[in-house]
């Protein structure tokens, strides 16, 4: 007989992008010819074209597999040391952080590594998440049998979750009861925060006193343009021995479809066992990856490298101040409409709470309705998004244009 | 606190292909300019450029990602429809076998999606493998928690081991003891062996008398040119609610190093929860694939894709005979050598049983000393793999009929 892993049983239905999904193909079944008009600032997908950089790359690559002087088979599964290099040197090393070349893992998705984490990471660690959470960190821990069942909110029962509301700009307290693995995400999906050095240091300090571990996810990281904020956590002294960071490629260079991110795994970094022996986690993480995984695609490897020349620097940079254009359009529309708008500044996200009283599914249902646009209920990433939309600004500029005067229109 | 996953302390440190790169560089080092002298035996690595309608498919892409009109940003986790289809059709319905196009799910690596498969499993499975075993499979066991630790020869208590000898011609015997998870793999890696019909008959029984689960390798199938044998275990009347099938394009379009593969899950097999609810592993797989993967690029799932085009299929059949091709003239070359040989007419693999007395590692050193030849030592893969070496058909064909020459030269 066999047996499936019963933790699965307790992931809710209704996960939030496909529910989503479901309305929105309704309400198009409902309403004739209404495609031209539906305008989707919900799920955080970039719509411009890769970087000229990439692209080139790409061919030159695939040009590379169709000889056999370059032809590249089996690569080493934890990245080729040409991109290892570009990373640790043009995002950490030129920063004045300090990243080995080895200590960065090449992979095909910050969500798949924020997920196969748990790979190497056992089963007594008592797991804080923000809330609002990014709902991979929370699905994973349920599948890896971390939590009891869920709530009538969705909120699982064994995880703490740490609230992230205006009061306290969306950076959650210390923990009151002690934590060993924290969920931290700047800047924040779905919040649009970013973190100060100063609350990162507190966090660093936590860990370090608790012999905790951060999983930071600095996916968006390249959209901070206030140069006073930490763009990784390793910027924090102490940060090596405690925390883990994802980095994407996705957001900056527009690879959501290419596939490519990276996850640093400091040598100092350790983790105990059952014995109370300590271990390096970046021996674990190697031996996960080169176990469970077989590298990413030389080719898109290739286009990754050349986002860290000279021109791919300059595209990515277009790129981002062409997404946090699209969010300055948004954020005063949308504070036109009566939200009070938090993130969209260093961050390709406005979190926006909504007049007193209105739910978030209800706030979507009128969006839909009444001005066919598609956002993202708050309600859906936790207990404390309730009372908020998250509003997408990676679009055609043209489609936010028009997006922002529907919103404009709208009376609440 | 922060705890490791305590099962990884488990896993022996010196795996097969470090091991083996350990001994090939000391060798190296105290053997100046023997580089050009080398050739590697060993690695399952192809050497051929890829095909060129996947060269196309490749540069076609990556224009259509540079154009906002055909860009692609996030896919479906599963893979995309075009894709998916292709692979249902040509590799399955065309040969009248039943396989739905949404029963397969591209991913980015078979051995990926060998270790990932136990996520949905649960904890209390009997897992049996085969001995020699492609070692992935043993380790990603180890790492879940399902063994205890290895014995002196690397076999783990708490997994059975299923003895394949040149006696039963590398099936194993159906099991003694009752079983949930059986690993089969053909055509085998590592004996090159295959299995009739009458074979995987006689397993897709047991399974479904015993409610068990077959994780069905094919990753070799494209080396099948005996027509009598099965290239799908759904080939077999009943496996539809035993089995789960493994394929890849590593090893028929070349793709080792541009990663595509894809398992086919069907919508039929369940597998039992704590309270005896038997639950489809369709949805979980689905899930999992949703939940903590991204989807292969868009332009790697292009690349596939014309590998089912008139010309793919006519550039994967040619590939597929100049492997073979290969691995005659080693045949040939080895059997002259003295060497029992096995494998290599259904599969890239010899595996080759040494002259009495002489070990796997003993022969290993003697090859790469003697001939400067690398090989794969038979007990890397497991205590039945004693007094065998595995030797790969893939590689340029100079080097082939230099390493034939070299190995009809040796005397045991």
């Amino acid at each position: 007989m066999a047996y499936l892993n019963e933790h699965y049983l307790k992931l809710q239905a209704g996960y939030l992008f496909p529910e989503i999904s479901r309305r929105v193909q309704a309400f198009c079944e409902s309403h004739p010819h209404p495609a031209n008009r539906l305008i989707r600032l919900g799920i955080g997908d970039v719509t411009e074209p890769l970087p000229a950089a990439a692209v080139a790359a790409l061919h030159r690559a695939a040009d590379d597999m169709a000889r056999r002087e370059t032809f590249r088979g089996y690569g080493p599964e934890q990245g080729y040391d040409f991109l290892r290099q570009a990373i640790a040197r043009n995002d950490f090393r030129d920063r004045g952080v300090q990243v080995a070349d080895d200590e960065v893992f090449v992979s095909d998705g910050s969500k798949c590594d924020g997920g196969n984490i748990l790979d190497i990471l056992g089963h007594r660690n008592r797991v804080a998440v923000m809330d609002p959470v990014y709902p991979v960190y929370v699905d994973t821990n349920v599948m890896a049998g971390h939590t009891g069942t869920a709530d009538a909110q969705g909120a699982y029962s064994g995880l703490i979750y740490l609230p992230c509301t205006p009061e306290n700009a969306f950076v959650p307290q210390l923990p009151a009861e002690p934590v060993d693995l924290i969920y931290l995400c700047y800047p924040n999906n779905p919040t649009g925060a970013t973190a100060t050095r100063e609350q990162l240091a507190a966090w660093v300090d936590y860990a370090r006193r608790h012999q905790a571990l951060i999983l930071y996810d600095a996916a968006y990281e390249a959209f901070i343009t206030d140069p006073s904020l930490p763009r990784s956590i390793f910027e924090i002294p102490g940060a090596r021995s405690c925390a883990i960071e994802f980095r994407s490629f996705s957001k900056n260079g527009g690879f959501t479809g290419t596939r490519c991110a990276f996850t640093v795994v400091p040598k100092e970094l350790e983790a105990e066992g059952p014995e109370g022996q300590r271990r390096p986690l970046h021996a674990l993480w190697l031996r996960r990856m080169t176990t469970k995984f077989n590298g990413v695609s030389y080719l898109v490897q290739r286009a990754a490298e050349a986002l860290y020349s000279t021109e791919g620097k300059a595209q990515i940079a277009q790129l981002v101040q062409f997404y946090l254009g699209n969010a300055r359009i948004l954020r005063d529309a949308a504070t036109a409409a009566g939200f009070e708008i938090h993130g969209g500044l260093n961050a390709p996200y406005l979190w926006a709470r909504l007049p007193a009283g209105l739910s978030s599914w209800t706030a979507f249902d009128r969006l839909l309705h009444e001005a066919s646009l598609v956002v993202t209920p708050g309600s859906g990433f936790g207990r404390h998004g309730e009372g908020f939309i998250r509003i997408s600004a990676f679009n055609h500029r043209e489609q936010v244009e028009e997006a922002a005067s529907r919103l404009r229109a709208l009376r609440w």
